[in-house]
């Protein structure tokens, strides 16, 4: 790490997500903004738009010339929406970090199918690196293009992973709740406060994109359900799996992630308030016979969107992982 | 009273206002609701759209014939989209509450500064009655119109007309609190949950349409800045205002509404959940030297809007004037 | 059903579920409340203790001779804290909706493991009727004791009794989200708003008691984890079972509570707003092959605790079941 | 600025305040923990009591001699507890930032009145300087005990000043709302969740303490009410004021905090939104006739406790002044 800053481009900054590495890269001490894009906004300066983001850059649109100077852009837009600028970054050596699902599977017929569309660009696929952070950090090092996971396919597969890869957990069933940022920007009275305030509901049951995004990772069918809660931020995922072997289980969860300033496993059952506005996930586990459950905290838009693009920026560059990134959660 | 339901109308149930007469006359002892209109949902039964209030009517339009067989009809479009409806039920002779602000006003002219247009039937005007409910109550039990007073309104006249009209109190400021139901039904960013939850904001510095509409019912201009509270109902008004007699005030104000079912002084400061849905006022005072400061709470869904209408109707119609109407406050 | 009023006691109002015994009571057009106790505030006017009950009665203790007079009491005491009272007023002549879960079990051998307790009338508990209204209308008639059942009980039953009985659901899990009252009247940092607010959080895992009295009643062992939802009330309970044949579920769910104002199907997935501040239950399902999902939404202090309490009241005593029962949600 | 650390205790780190000076300082690039006191965690690990905190740190208490080996000390403790310290570490060359109220009046008399204690060391009274950072930024840098000032004072004082040192503004009337943090750590039902959520009152009217420290500061006797939201962090004041000229009123406050990276005259008006999880203060005004409005928004944890004791830090020893705050407000 030397003193150089790294050039930050970030492409659709209008959403909560981009928004949120618009936030974390201008207070971030290795980096330097140079260009941030929206569409909905473009000559506007960006604390014009976003009070509460005092930074005096113009959003310019996806025609800036100024992003195949950075040295990585973050690409937020909707499936299939940012596919041209990618490839044209790819070539320019510029690397992207993007935050859609465009490539986040390895099997592109399974990501066709989920989102209904054809895949754009099945080559930049074939060379993209899942962004799980602590999972592939040494294919995220050199990655020229990193697919930032999905919210709740973080908070499920963090805990997970290390169960399914020893064959530990079967039969999963992923009972998520999630903050409403991770709906995204809405006008939309479904996502009102008087609609919100004070309920709940489950949604997507059967069908929801992010389960065969978990399921692949995960190399086994996995029942998923979201459901919103009427907070603005975090995800909790409780977990029901039979287990195989409840000790070894425990021991793997335990020591999965031993050095890790990001992840760990906690002796209480983590809330969601212990997470938000960090980069952090919380995951405790319970057993009885056969029947496991475990419990998985993050903060949606940090280490379920923003936080983790950073975070693969980071390591992309050599930077200290956690530079830039909340660790300690406020009241 | 005796045992024949009045028959009721409600145009504009898609609004909350609406909804909530809806709701209120649903659970009615003494009502029979033959129609409700929406345009937005024409053709669809109400418990299809609103699966909160199971209710079998289908949703008809303005036109619906079946408006002049009622006895009221309760009126809850925006300013001026009502009035050619108003003026055919009360040439029917059905009456009506309305409860935009199309017929509160004494001055036509105030009114049609304050809500830019031209009012469509200064005649009506003439004969309507301020629907406040315990101040013209005589009023009210034989008018054919009775135009429902604002929420904030309700909440400041309430406390300060005693005042006034005795001409003990001046100088007055109503720093007023609302949630989010005020505003209405919104399909709007600024009225999403991720903007207000864990907000607060003023908003009308100055210019708030329910300032004319207090100043003139007080006959003296007062200063009113309202804001948004990350609540769904319930408004909180703290009033500022120099006192001529503080023992004289306060006698006053413990007299004004001695027997009154719904509207009461109280010894402690009342807050939003003393009353929240109920159909009550509050208030309490506190003086110092010539400085007094009145808390105001009041339901704006319920005393601010569909409860003080059906309170209105109530009284019009010679029922038990608390006869469907919530007084006790739910945790 | 004649013009008499029932005579109504209420034992232990100071908790949020006898509080809200109060506030529907002194609603209802049926009832006459003679007694309301609470060691806390005895002496006090109840509407002192809470300026949202405006009500002149004062509090008494359970020494209060009126509640021998009584037609009805409901008792919400903590467990065993009733049981003496409870037997001196069935001796007395008074039938009694015990809101402890004192007289729930079939088996008081679970109910003393479960509780950690030694039942303190096992011969009371003999004649005990279970108070789940739709499910056990008859024998709540003729009751002398009913025993209503728990919030999050309530919530699961409801849908999974008629599959259960007919043996169409196995492998059940229940994953259950409720509001903060559901905890009761608590002057704890774990339940202060700071704690709670924008947070959510499981507790309970594999050893909350409400899962020995649903497994008692499905006759079958279900896992169930519940969960603190930042909001003031409502039960959502996600439950997951393995189906034997999914359209015989689909049907049975469906012709399940016919014609019952309180408990319905509902094709949309209900929110908890479709029923907070209402004594309704609805659910839906989901099938995917061998894999069913129920989403249910209750009240829980309502159709969970004080509203069911009153519907046994009005079944008890041949009363209209509806009558003073909110079947309306309010925005 | 040099690469040396700061050395820091933090005493009383268990209440709000004392937890969020834990939190920045945790995470300040200029710092080192070296001692965190708690009498009610004495011999805890910190993230053992706050999960939310991963710090490695043993609480001590008072006694413990680190703090005397500190650059600073925060002491953050009630009225009058902390003095005794505060003194011994004066003494011993530890420059203090002090979060209580002891130090924060230039008339020792009306601390003693408002607080109603003897002022512990009337001679440390003497030394202090209020730290409003922009204000008396000065006399801070030299300053061996910085009285940091109140939350809701902070909220009011930072518009005001500039007005009323130029005589521009009487007749004062602060109508202030705060978030519940803002009352500290309570077990206490008034502070449950199901107390406070979905409610709103006004309280200490006539007579809240942060009045006469707004007064003293301001030169003259201003009114405040406070009121509480049901929201965790943030202040709104709506300041009413006579405006001799409008126009040099705007003037003086557009200009008056020109280059402060976190105070700042806004053209909109501000949400607390806009500022909570930073250390910034916005407002903005507006004027009709000889009246004047301010609303001023800042989170009462940072600029308001927490956030202006490390900003008061950075200036006493010469670091960057916004090291370690946050500038930019999350979603």
């Amino acid at each position: 790490m030397n003193n150089k800053k790294i050039k930050v481009g970030i492409v659709g900054a209008n959403g909560y997500a981009g928004a949120e590495v618009l936030r974390l890269i201008s207070a971030h001490p290795n980096t330097e903004l140079v260009a941030v894009t929206s569409r909905a906004h473009l000559g506007k300066r960006v604390s014009d738009v976003f009070p509460a983001l005092p930074c005096s850059l113009v959003f310019t649109d996806m025609s800036d010339k100024a992003l195949k100077s950075c040295d990585v852009v973050f690409t937020a837009l909707p499936q299939t929406a940012g596919a041209g600028l990618v490839g044209e970054l790819i070539d320019a050596g510029v690397r992207v970090v993007d935050l859609s699902a465009d490539y986040r599977f390895d099997d592109v017929a399974v990501y066709e199918r989920v989102y209904n569309v054809t895949h754009p660009r099945p080559d930049l696929n074939a060379i993209s690196v899942y962004g799980l952070c602590e999972v592939n950090r040494d294919s995220i090092r050199a990655a020229k293009l990193v697919a930032n996971p999905g919210c709740y396919v973080t908070s499920v597969l963090l805990p997970m992973l290390p169960l399914c890869r020893n064959d530990l957990a079967s039969d999963i069933i992923a009972d998520s709740k999630s903050g409403v940022s991770g709906a995204g920007r809405k006008s939309d009275e479904a996502y009102s406060f008087c609609t919100l305030d004070e309920n709940f509901k489950a949604y997507g049951v059967f069908n929801h994109r992010h389960a065969p995004e978990m399921s692949e990772k995960l190399g086994t069918n996995i029942l998923f359900t979201p459901h919103l809660l009427p907070i603005k931020r975090g995800i909790l995922s409780t977990v029901y799996f039979t287990v195989k072997d409840a000790d070894e289980a425990l021991n793997t969860l335990k020591s999965a992630y031993g050095g890790e300033p990001f992840v760990s496993y906690s002796d209480a059952l983590p809330e969601i308030s212990f997470v938000a506005h960090t980069n952090r996930c919380m995951f405790s586990a319970r057993f009885d016979g056969n029947r496991g459950i475990i419990v998985s905290v993050i903060d949606n838009l940090l280490k379920g969107a923003a936080g983790q693009a950073v975070q693969n920026m980071n390591i992309m560059f050599g930077l200290n992982e956690t530079a830039g990134l909340p660790l300690y959660a406020p009241i």
